[in-house]
């Protein structure tokens, strides 16, 4: 491709707006641009490494057994409401009326389509089993779509879902998904984990998260250090407390605490260990019966919300109370709450329950107790592991300790069981013609959202570094000062035409611009390699050559470069 | 791909719903199946299909130097404000608000936010030109969608907008999109015409469509047996009226025609060739002070809508006034209307125009007027040409007669020139640092409606025949009671791994069903070549190969299979 005959849309100054450097880097790339709030086109460069992306996905899909498939954007309502997600789904799921007024959505996930497809069309064991998938957009109404491609409103998916006769059957093709993922991952070149996940909203029993490492990730992963162990932390088991509560030995305590807003002001203005202290969180409750209940860990450890949420009394999602909700019911505010005394149901993690003569609010502004015992001073209340894990502790594998990492969540696989074939009635005839509801899986990987953390994982100061397999192009070219010198000129098109020849992609620079502009386009664009041709080279029957990874540069002669450049990495 | 993996999902029984013989043996051959109305999802066969007319539709658009990108199905409603496109368009526009009560739109095509990415990106004469094309699911809100994928609402286009400085560059990419459509057909084995075509209300100067030739098709393409000349008949300009006008010998005399409804009836009843008379058709007018016009054709004539929806006092889409308002109006139901004594407008063919003494509609009931002629009887009206051409009338290109077939438009290009970069105030500076407004130029091909259309021109009773390039598979292995028989087993495995070792894509049977099922489903899905392998070949060294186009059956020993299938057409 001819940079004048290509849209290269690049742009020297940083967007104010975006947030995040893949946002940045793929807005100055001219990979995409934004059409309106999280609705975003894809510029050719752009579009370049998402049709890489997908391709890799699709020759995985295949050659894990999968068969394509492409279902409609625009999905009947109908179908949300017999599994009853018309209702349970939030105004993430964007409703809308066609001329006839009629309802219907548009699609943010497809079980509900592919699930009457396969009622229809699946009657016997002997089609089973069977897994279809599609490369397909879809649409999500973000309450606030951000950080670029990451999380935008439009974007493109494999969805894919396997269909079963029994359990058996499932754990096969969970097993090559888990393998086909691997692969995919691996062959973009990226530095990826898969870990246990949560099952989350849409239901089922077993689910891996794939993770792009990057440390702008929005998720942590929890790893054990000595075997292949991982999980998202939402996931992750905290260990259980090795001792046993000790013995009361303390008074309980009114204390002034004026100047405690938190934990960390607390243990440095009084006498107290941290490991001493606990922290009071007051969350919305899943009735209006109980619109409030509290969650306590220790006062250096942290909330799990994924693990407080399972609470039948906590509400899902998960949220905090408002502060005036929390003044009204309790008294205080949120600096100064405690288990003592309070009017709510109270869930304390085992490293709580293990705690004696320990520091909390008081449930009064400004006041703490201190020396505060179980079934002495306040009733026993229920254990949970509500905390995160932390590095260094054991791991819940038994082997190792944990070590964390940050990721960027690209793929999710789950077993669903019968959750969407129960509702929907797809059934099957056994061997023994006897009618069962279908298992099913269902495995996505995040096309678009791929793009952006690959660019998290890969980039520097001046630019993307692409790994090669999603390379827009795999090789840049570019002439020193081309339009003065002939030499320059032919050297440089002839080298496009044998790399073209070649079947190497490649972006020929041939603009009349200074090559400052011209290096500068190359670096930020970054592609993996850079054959640079000019007076002083060729004279040496040389092509200067940098690689964008290493910044190292070289001479290669010109009946080597071809050579070179499909064994290069 | 074996078939015990796969969704071939075929069926026996024509479905009752489908109208044409391409959704019929869609849903027969499990290409597609439908969600709701004008939705429907591609099964696995019909997603290859879909998939390899996508890529010679991008092979040939790279080819020809465009640029591929990919722009968002949901549009921000105030591109289409900026255009006048948001008041304009039909309810087939899918508008609808998201959870911001923000307007958007399904995009059933893209002019205005390209025009919006390229006023940004592009500044100067430098960029330019420049042609950009996606490959992109559309929707439009169809009243009565039907023919299955033929007219959907949900649907995949390639879509392609050049940018020029000057007629002359926008004269170069419309021939290159012209040679450009003529492969792509081509390529795909299909028959079809390239023809003129009317503007319509996406506006423009200059105007082709693409026609896959089916008796079946919509759309009525008039050609010259003598030369290049081809034109929709919308479009397609009649011949001048060879005589000039007659004197009158006749007076103008009221008959009483209670029994003739039609000109067919009329001129059966009463000595009066049809030639003598002339159609009266009241179509609604474009403004409420002018609500009917009256258009006038001769009796063996048949209006053409797009001429006549030309006439400024017409509405335009054009629509046939309700027989209340006619009567209201003027007094007289449709079949007893005419030109004398008429108090609205009248635009009458060139061929009317000639005529003298002849009859017409008395604007009551069960009367006409014999021997009425222009000037003594009735004011002159205006002239033009508002009727279709006919078989055999001379060709408006001055070589030949005209001819006509039945086509499917598959593909269309505009020449838009300022329509949309003029109110959306896209400018790049020229040569002389001067403002120019952009010329433009679209390009659409609809991607999955081709599909249908090789359907329409290629099937016999028994299914569908592909043209090798867009068939979901080249070749389908047979073997007869593979089950039973070892021997047909092996060589039928070893087959198909030979075949797949050579890149040739193979739909291999291998389920326990009967061969007449077998034999059924493989001519109903349509491969062009068929591979039979039952025990009594093998005896002989041969396989039974048939020919799905032609039918014809040979044996081709062992050794010589590979050679002739990869030089098969």
């Amino acid at each position: 491709m001819r940079v004048s005959k290509y849209l290269l849309s690049t742009q020297k100054e940083t967007p104010a707006d975006a947030e995040v450097v893949s946002h940045q880097l793929m807005l100055r790339a001219g990979m995409v641009r934004r059409n309106a709030s999280g609705l975003y086109s894809w510029l050719p460069t752009g579009l370049r490494v998402l049709r890489k992306v997908e391709a890799i996905v699709r020759e995985e899909m295949n050659k894990a057994g999968a068969v394509e498939i492409l279902m409609p954007m625009v999905q009947p309502a109908d179908l949300w409401v017999e599994t009853g997600r018309w209702e349970k789904f939030g105004p993430e799921l964007l409703r809308f009326q066609d001329r006839h007024n009629r309802d219907f959505v548009l699609g943010p996930t497809h079980e509900e389509v592919i699930t009457d497809i396969i009622r229809k069309e699946i009657n016997s064991y002997k089609q089973l089993p069977l897994t279809l998938y599609q490369i397909q957009t879809k649409f999500r109404d973000e309450v606030r779509p951000r950080f670029g491609v990451m999380r935008s409103r439009e974007f493109l998916m494999k969805d894919a879902y396997s269909f079963h006769l029994d359990q058996e059957s499932m754990d096969v093709t969970y097993d090559a998904m888990f393998q086909a993922y691997n692969n995919i991952f691996e062959r973009m070149g990226l530095s990826f984990r898969p870990v246990l996940a949560d099952t989350g909203s849409i239901g089922g029993s077993m689910s891996h998260e794939f993770h792009v490492l990057a440390d702008s990730g929005e998720d942590l992963i929890a790893y054990s250090t000595e075997s292949d162990y991982a999980a998202n932390i939402e996931k992750a088991e905290a260990p259980m407390p090795t001792g046993t509560r000790g013995a009361a030995t303390q008074k309980m305590t009114l204390v002034d605490t004026p100047n405690a807003k938190t934990i960390a002001e607390l243990v440095e203005q009084h006498d107290i260990a941290i490991e001493n202290t606990v922290k009071t969180l007051i969350v919305k409750g899943a009735t209006e019966e109980v619109p409030l209940v509290a969650i306590v860990v220790r006062g250096d450890h942290e909330l799990n919300e994924v693990k407080a949420e399972k609470i039948e009394a906590v509400l899902a999602p998960f949220e905090f109370a408002d502060e005036a909700d929390i003044r009204k019911a309790i008294g205080a505010g949120p600096g100064s709450i405690g288990p003592v005394g309070l009017n709510i149901p109270v869930y304390i993690d085992h490293s709580v329950n293990v705690m004696s003569d320990f520091g909390a609010g008081a449930n009064q502004d400004d006041k703490h107790y201190f020396g505060i015992n179980w079934e002495r001073d306040l009733p026993q209340a229920e254990v949970a592991d509500l905390r995160n894990i932390i590095e260094g502790e054991p791991s819940p594998c038994g082997q190792g300790t944990i070590a964390l990492l940050r990721g960027i969540e690209v793929g999710h696989i789950f077993q669903l069981g019968t959750n969407y074939s129960e509702s929907m009635h797809a059934n099957v005839l056994d061997q023994n013609g006897k009618s069962k509801t279908l298992l099913m899986g269902c495995y996505g990987v995040g096309v678009s959202r791929i793009v952006a953390a690959a660019i998290e994982q890969n980039h520097d100061d001046r630019g993307i570094i692409w790994p090669k397999a999603i390379a827009p192009f795999t090789v840049g070219i570019l002439p020193m000062n081309m339009h003065k010198s002939h030499r320059v000129k032919d050297i440089a098109e002839q080298l496009y035409q044998d790399l073209n020849d070649a079947g190497i992609e490649v972006l020929f620079d041939d603009r009349k611009e200074r090559p400052g502009v011209m290096f500068a386009d190359m670096e930020l664009v970054g592609l993996p390699h850079v054959v640079v041709i000019g007076d002083r080279n060729i004279d040496n029957g040389v092509f200067e050559y940098k690689n964008r990874r290493t910044g190292e540069k070289q001479e290669i002669p010109f009946d080597q470069l071809l050579d070179f450049l499909k064994s290069a990495e």
